[in-house]
Formats: C-alpha cells, structure tokens, sequence
C-alpha cells in the first residue's frame, strides 16, 4: 500500500478480496503496510484487480512456495517481544532445562542456575513424544505445575511442547513459548491449534525438511494471524552418524535471507552427547542464532530421557561464559 | 505359554503382570501363545517372576527397540482379512486411485477400472495433508460419501487417510482400512487414535524414518489390541533428486526378517513422475511386496493434486498385465 | 548431418571446429550422424557458424551438463557388442563371481557354475580397493592370469577392476571389461586412461554421486572415442542403514530417458548381507535394467572380502531361475 | 614401551614383528614410545607374543578400524611445523587464495591482501578436477611457478592440490602443503604417492566419507611414515539443498575425540554461495577448527571456476576482524 494509507482504503481492498473469494493477511509495519491475497486460485486472478484499488501502490507475486514466512512480505526482521525478552533482536536469548520435568526439586535447581547464568527462558517437557510407546510419557499438567513454580521464583519464561490439538489449551494456559516438536512439523492440524492460540510458538525444523517446507510449515502458523513464530535448526539427519543428527548450522543465513523470522539452535538433540554440545552451542552463536535452546540436569546420568546429551551445571556455566564472549565478538550480547 | 496351557493359567499371568505395574499384550496364534510384558521398567524386573508360574514356558526378552511388531513377539506372518480381501499372503493387492477425491465422476470412473483390472482396494484422499496452507485440502466428508458410493457400485474396498485424531472416527465410519500418511508417522496421538479404531490401517513410512522408527510406530497402533497395520514404503529423502523420493525397495526383505506385518510399495509418491511409476511398481512386487497402492486418474492434467505422478487408465491397464507376470514368476498372483 | 551426407562434408566440418578452436567426437550410427562441438567456450559461439556449412542439417545445443552420454547426443540405444554378449539389447546379462581372486581352485568353480546357470561374465577383483590400508590388496597380475585361465576353460568373459591408472595396460590386456568402482568414479585421470584403453568400461555409480555426475563421469570416458560405456548401479549412502547401501532402483528408468548407455544393478554392494541380495536382483530385472554383477563364493565365510554378501552355489542357482522368469514377464531372457 | 626403552630393544621388537610377517609403525614421543603392529592378520596373533619382550609396557589392541590416525595410538595432539607456521597449535591457520590459478597478476594481488590480513597460507588449483571434461583444467606446471613467485614475495605458504600419482612429484617441488581433494580421498594408490612424498598432505573427507572411512584414509599416508596429515571438512551431501553441501560442524569435536590430527574447514565449497560463507568460516573457528580454508578473487564475477563463492577482498578482510575476535573469544588466537 502507499504511504499514508487510510483504514478505509485498507479496508476497500480486504473486501475486494473477499469478494474474489480470497483470503487476506495485514503485515502493517511503521513503514510498510502490506496486504497478502491467499489461496489456492491466486495465479489465476489478474494483478491489475488489485492495481486500479485507491491506496495500492504496487501488486507483485511472491514467487516462494512460502509466503507469510518470506522477506517479500516483509522486510523487516520480526523481533517477539515476550515479557520483557526480546527474541530475533540484538540479544542472543539462552532457553535451557532438562528434557523433561520430572520433579519440582529437579525443574527448580535448573531454573536457579539458569537464571543466574543469564538465561531468559526454562526449557521442559511435560507432554513427551516417545519414540516408542513403551517409554516415559511426561508428567503431564503436573508438569506444567511444576514449570509455573519456576517461573513465580525466578521470572524465567517457560517454553514446553504441546504434541496433540488436545494439549494445545492447556499448555497455552502455562507456556509463554509453545514448541511444536520436529516429528510434528508436517503435522497441519497442531500447526493450525498452537497458531489459533496466539502464543509464540518455537517451530523446530523437522529432521528432513527442506528450507522451502519448513517455511511453509511456519506459514500454517502465521495464516492465523499469529506472527509471533521462532525457527528453530536441531540437526537434520543425513548418512553421517558421528554425532545423531547433523547440525546444518548454514541454514542460518539462508534463513535469514530469505524469511523475517527469528532462527535458533538446538545443540543438544543435533549431538546426541554432552561432550559436543558446548561445540555446537559456540557453533550456532557464531552463525548468527538469535538463540539457543540446551539441555540441562543436575544429574544427568539420573535423567529420565536425553541423559546422554544433558550438560552438568558446571558445563552450563562454563559455556555461558564462551559464549557471552563469542556474542561479543559478533557485535551481540547474552 | 505351553502348548495346552489353560485360560486360567493365562489370566494368572496378565495378573501377575498388572500386580508389578506393567501392561501386557496377548498374541495366541493357533500353535503358539505369547504373551508380551510391556513397560519401561522391565529391564529392571527379573525373568524368573514369571518362569515359575504356572504354564509359562520360556520367558525371553525381545533385545529390539520395537516390540509387538518384531518377529520375535510373533513368528508368524500376519494376514489381514478384510472382507475377501487377504493382505499378506500369497496373492498381491492392488490399490488404486486418485490422489484426492474431486468429484464422484471421477471416483466412479477410478474405481471402474480399478476393479475391471484386478485392483481389491480403492483409494482416494477425502482428508488432504499439504504443504503449503493455501492448497486444496480436500473435500472432507462428502469425499467419503463418494468413496461409499463407489464401495456400494464395484464391492472394492475404500481406503483413505485420517490426518487427525478428529477426523478419526468419521473416517473409520467409512473406510475400510485408514491411512496414516508419511508426516504422521511418529505423532503418537494420532498413531493411538487409529490404533483404537479397530479399523485395519496403512502406516506409511516417515520419509527420513529408519526402520526401527517406523516399526516402533507400529507398535503405537499394536498396543491398542489392533493387530491390523500394513506397512507401506513410499520412497525415502536422499540427496538423489532424479526421483522425487528415492524408493528403498531393500527395505522389503528387511521388513520380512525383522517383522511379521505386511508390508506394500507405493511407487506413486516415489517416482513423483508418471513415467517412473510403473518400473518402481514392477519393481516392487518382484521384491516380494505384499502389495501396491498407485494413483490413477481418468484426466491427470487436470487433477488437483499430484497429476505428474498419476497413471492415466491405459497406462494403468498395460502396468496391470505386466504386475500379473511378475507375480506369476515369483510364485504369486494378482 | 543431412542424410546422404559425404565423408568429404564431415571432414569440412571436423576441419571448421578445429579452427575455432573446439574439440568434436563423431557418432555415425546407421540413420543419423552427429558431430558434438565440444570445448569449454563453445556457449560463446554462434551456431550459424556451423548452420552454413554444406551437410549440415540441424545445429543444436545440448542444454544438460553431460553431452556424449546424452540421448540429445545419439538417440539409439547403445549396444555393446563383446564377442558374442550383447550388453544393452534384449538379454538381461549376468556377471557373476567372487569379489577377489583368490585361487584358482575357487574361480574356476565360480565359473562353472556361472557358465552352466546361465552367467555371460565371470567377475572377480584382482586389484582390490580397500577401505583400510591394512586389509587383503589383492593377486594383482596373478589374479589375472587365472581370470584368463577361466576364461579358456568356459568361453565367460572376463571384467575385472583397475584402480590406477598404472594397473590399466594390464588389465586390458587380460579383462573383456573394465571396471572402474565406486570411489574412483571421479578420478579423472583413470576415467581418461581407461577411456584411451579402448576396452569396454563397467562404470560404477559413486555411492554419493547424482544422476549428472554420474554421466558427466561417462562423458570422461566416452570423449577418448571409446563408446563401450555400460553405467552400474550398486546402492547409494542415504540415512537407512537397514541394507548397507540404499539400491536406487528408481535411477534405471531416468537413466534410460536422458542417457543411450545400458546400465545394469549390483545386488551384493547395495545389500551387504547374502539374504537381501536375491530380493535386489529381482528388483533390477523387473525394473529394466540390462544386466546384473553378483557375488558368489564357494564358501562364502572362508571368503578373504565381503564373505557376508556372496550368494553360495545353490542360492545363485534358485536366483538364476527366478530371474529368468521374471525376464521373460517383462518381455527380455536371460 | 617403557619409560626409559632403550634403542635396542625397539630394534628387537621390531625385528620381531617382521619376523611375524607383520608391518610396524614407530611413534616416539617425548612421553611415550608406541610401536604399532600392522597387517590383516594382527587379530590371529597372541600379544604376549610381544609382553615378554624387554622394554614392552603394554600391548593392546587398537579396536578401531582407523589405527595410526587414532588417539590409542599417539595420545598427544599432532602440532605440524612447517616454516614457521604450526598447525594445530594454539594459533588457528587461515589459509586463501583462489580457487584455480589464472594469472601471475590475480595470485599475486590474492596474494597480497591474504598476508596483509594475517593468512598464513596461500591456497590456489593448478591441476583441477572437474566434473565435466569440457571445463577448465588448470594451467598445470606454469600454475605452480606463480604460486612459487607469490610465495618469494610475501612470504605466504603454498597449498595446491595433486589429483593423479603423475602429479605428485611436480607439485611436491613446489607446495608446501599437497591437497587431496574430496573426490579423491579413497584413491589409495594417489595417497600412498602423496604419503611417500614426505610433504605435508592436507586430506579433504570425501563429500559422503563417514568420520571412519575419512580416518582410514589418513591412515594410508600416515602409514608411509608420513605423520603430516591435516584434516579438512569441507560439507557433505544431504537431502539438504540450501547450501551447496551440508557443512558438518559437529565433526570438529568427534575428530578432537579420536584421532590427535588437526581439523581445519572449507567454507567454500560447503556454501556454494559467497554470502554464506563467513557465516560457515565463524561457526568453524567457534566449533574449535584449527584453520580455515577460504576461497577469494580479486574479481569473482571474472573467476574462471567457483565464482559464486570467492570472497571480494573486502570481504575477506571484514571476515579476518570477525574471525581474530571469535577466536581471541575461544582463547586461540589469528
């Protein structure tokens, strides 16, 4: 739309696509205020309907098979402000816990050392996708229970999985961060679920999901007028079986270049064992990761799942201080 | 379980099982009886438990990371029966079909010559999974009421896919056997959902799942006391790109070794182009596929969805007569 | 060239191309003649440079990376002819034998029952690739030489691999076919060595190689006027480890479309374990390809390498009347 | 051995092991004496064999398939010295230049800003592989005498690469350092030549090497008594297409884990693209490589091969800031 665009022109083309039988999405920037014209039949339909519209400076195609998710639709990088965090910003924001919640004593112990360290966010999961069906299945609610309790005592956010559309409503009513898992990043329904939630929502990349599809996945979040998505790299698995999946820490910039979201790093599951996760977390910093998100266990040998791949404290605390470091060799800091 | 060992003696033993906290699940094959002690902690339980009990015979762990779908739990190969429809045994069952249901004219025309040219199956997506969120997803229900007409005409069997666990129980009212599609493999929620339905089902491999993923994922539709999962290889991601996936036609004798379900091809999705479809089909049953499941379509330039990979009817024909000599040389039929 | 075209019209042309500065490579077959202009500046060159010259009917360019292997290059199919084995024709051709020499004793029993099941070729490595430098290297010259006596006794032809370029001269001198294995499928140097040797060349797909590598590899062999190209396919590395290479069965087809040059299916590499290795085999008949390279051994677990991939003497024989009937489904014989 | 072995009894032991039919490796540290017995049949031979000799320690058994490459066999990282430079020191090595030499002018001024901007090594192809036939080749030995001038002038190193053993010699009479490029690493006549010829070898993974096979490919030129092997990640394949290859960072820390040799990454040719380049370069320098090499021009548009990902000189000189301040972050230093 042109500068100084009125609400009545806005609201003149939002009805023209109506009419056409489309569907629209608004991104009104400080600068830019751009209208997206959505669905399946678009290519049919001539750009000039829109041109002749009062207000409409300019009609062009997003030519990417994603389109919310992509810089044509917006330039400017989005920066999630949740609470006082900021995320996709100058700051590089820690998320650490352990894999799952299994006691109050346990979440509290890393939500203590976490914050002191400088993490801005509790990570832990209370609904646990299994590989198998014979395995720890999470402590539910309970868990969540146990989360809000860290967060009351040390102002860290909460970020935790929501698996089902089923656990979607509760989990929104404890998480400031819903992670949808990388088994479920094709899973369309729970896309649709967390974006109707209007809670940030960390996407991981499914672990064989190319740029285009895990931007598309991210799409089904943003249609639903929710733009407050985090992308995050947790290793891809490729032939390569020296750590368990492959960190494609390029995608970092490709990222960057082609969509306004924010992108972090998942070190932990990419290793698969604690004595490379400080490599890859230094790694991910040093690519430009707007954050990380680590496992962290008092006792890691003692953990219920992902033991293998947990830092001790002193690890944690240890990295924190590489990395503040690396952060500032790049002109950001932790 | 001895050979002759009596219901009593039986119940004593899921008993026993429920008494230390575990789950079991019972397999009584016409020679022998299994009775399979499920739960995260049996590693730490002692086999001696249940060697004393009355009419246990051998009591062994199963060392594999899936359980209910390994050779081990049951020797035998399983063989659905699906109205006359056997899946698993000596003859090999065609499936056939459009991607989506557009429209009945189009099912009608599908499942015409599906059952004119030997096919027992027919299938047709009413619930569609797609990439970008602003493609056809499908006509939901009245696709299914099509795909019922065309069951009522020609006798052929539906299947179709279930993409959530909301669809689930419309879906089982219809189909004959749901399809759990290639991005769904590992939700869990899903898996459990199908699982319940008592409805046979088709797991379609994940496209970057290993074997012990995906029979794992088995094992989440086995454990609901569902004995009826097909498996079904559908080509998986490789740096190989002159296919759009890259069939693991290996995967079958794997499958064959390691575990007693059934196991299909599905050369459609693996080719990604017409012209490939029918040496992968071919290919397929000379591997000792139990089966195929192929798109047709009456005009595939004008399919909504996945016409390059679709067999035109004639295409189709020429493939059946030669899937019947191949089967016909390895000692089946069509 | 026009049809009719003169031998003194072709020389003009061959003289032009020099001139400029351009390499040629002729392909006469029975209808057509085709002169590929060949060099690194010829997209900077005007084709009415050539269009005015007397014979010349049509110039074209070839927009693929690979050109001689290219079926814009030579529309037929190429047919090797090697004493009276057609490799590319209506036969299926099946090579078979240890994978090293490793005494007379043992290749001579190979070939007989390579010969009496049907088998045109005798395979046996005499120069041996190893991963390790500490493993078996091979009989070198020796292992030729009862090659050759294997030969004598039973009419098989001989294929053998050469791996540097100082091996090549012997190896011509002893094998019908040459074969240049996986790892070295980008050695550029002994690409061209064994292209100027002007023997037939097996030329294995690199495990990680695309389709247009493979054939621009081709391309290396085929531009030292040597057409006797046969491609071979014999697994590719992906993230399955089910089979220890994952067959790209799949790639037959599009070889057929965009290349003239035969290719056929190595089961044993791409399995790794003699169970699978049937199953393969079958696969790659029914998918069209033009031959097989099987491993067999007399007493596979006495083998000196990949004992757990060879066929003994009575599997190959069970296999060798499969895929003879499978030939036949699809119209070809073994 | 002991502490304190004398000379003659190392010459017993080794007279021993040739005895045996066996090879032998010394490696005499200032700490530790280690001889490793080499050959295919070591696992049938009884290690008292050697525990009753006088000055032998310990003997066992090096489990893994890489032996001389492995940290069983030297525990102390392998710091090579060459001019003044060391590689796997506290110091991380950049090491620039372009990808194929063109001309005395484009060398010299690579030349030139690489020294002024702290690079330690001048890198620059005068043999080159190349995928098609028809591609640029190099300008061979005249290449070489360039890079021999620009080393007069500044100082720098010389890196260059050998593709054939009849290579081998001339580019050991002038590069200090002999590359073995990725489609290379398993051509084990080319690395024994490059073993024998006493130079340092840089040895690049093969683009789908498993860490395995990559440190049995070290082994065969560490076994020519040639201890100057400088690893080199430079991106594998995967289904990923975003960046030209995958970059496997988490390889660094596995590399560190088990084998002593020094680890350094190719940017370039992972990236594909110049824009993603010092983004791979500093996630290398984090992830604890103990160099870089990076591909520059002082024109890319103009560069004859790999343009698209040759750093500008300014660029490169905005990525050296970069880079000493990450590395400085780590405790190493540029």
């Amino acid at each position: 739309m042109q500068k100084g665009v009125t609400n009545s022109q806005i609201e003149s083309v939002k009805q023209r696509i109506k009419e056409l039988g489309f569907d629209y999405q608004l991104n009104s920037g400080e600068e830019l205020t751009v209208i997206a014209v959505l669905g399946k039949e678009t290519g049919s339909c001539d750009t000039q309907v829109f041109e002749v519209l009062p207000g409409v400076e300019k009609v062009f195609r997003i030519e990417k098979a994603f389109k919310l998710a992509s810089r044509d639709f917006q330039q400017k990088d989005t920066i999630l402000k949740i609470g006082d965090v900021e995320i996709g910003g100058k700051n590089v924001v820690i998320m650490a816990g352990p894999c799952s919640v299994e006691s109050e004593e346990q979440i509290l112990a890393c939500a203590e050392i976490a914050k002191q360290k400088g993490a801005k966010i509790l990570r832990g999961g209370a609904f646990k996708p299994r590989t198998s069906p014979f395995g720890f299945q999470g402590l539910k609610e309970d868990g969540l229970k146990i989360l809000a309790k860290a967060k009351e005592r040390t102002g860290l956010l909460i970020i935790t999985e929501a698996m089902s559309i089923e656990d979607v409503a509760v989990v929104a009513d404890y998480a400031d961060i819903i992670q949808v898992g990388t088994r479920n990043m094709q899973n369309y329904p729970l896309l649709t679920a967390v974006g109707k939630s209007h809670k940030p929502v960390l996407l991981k990349r499914g672990f064989a999901a190319t740029l285009e599809e895990w931007l598309m996945a991210a799409d089904w979040i943003l249609r639903e007028d929710n733009s407050s998505v985090i992308l995050c790299e947790r290793g891809i698995r490729t032939f390569s079986n020296c750590t368990r999946f492959t960190l494609d820490v390029g995608v970092v910039p490709v990222v960057k270049r082609f969509s306004h979201l924010p992108i972090i790093i998942d070190p932990s599951h990419a290793a698969g064992y604690f004595g490379y996760v400080p490599v890859l977390a230094k790694a991910g910093v040093a690519a430009g990761a707007d954050g990380l998100i680590v496992e962290i266990h008092p006792d890691p040998k003692k953990a219920l799942s992902d033991g293998a791949q947990s830092l001790t404290f002193s690890d944690f605390s240890r990295l924190m201080e590489e990395l503040k470091a690396i952060a500032s060799a790049i002109g950001r800091s932790i």
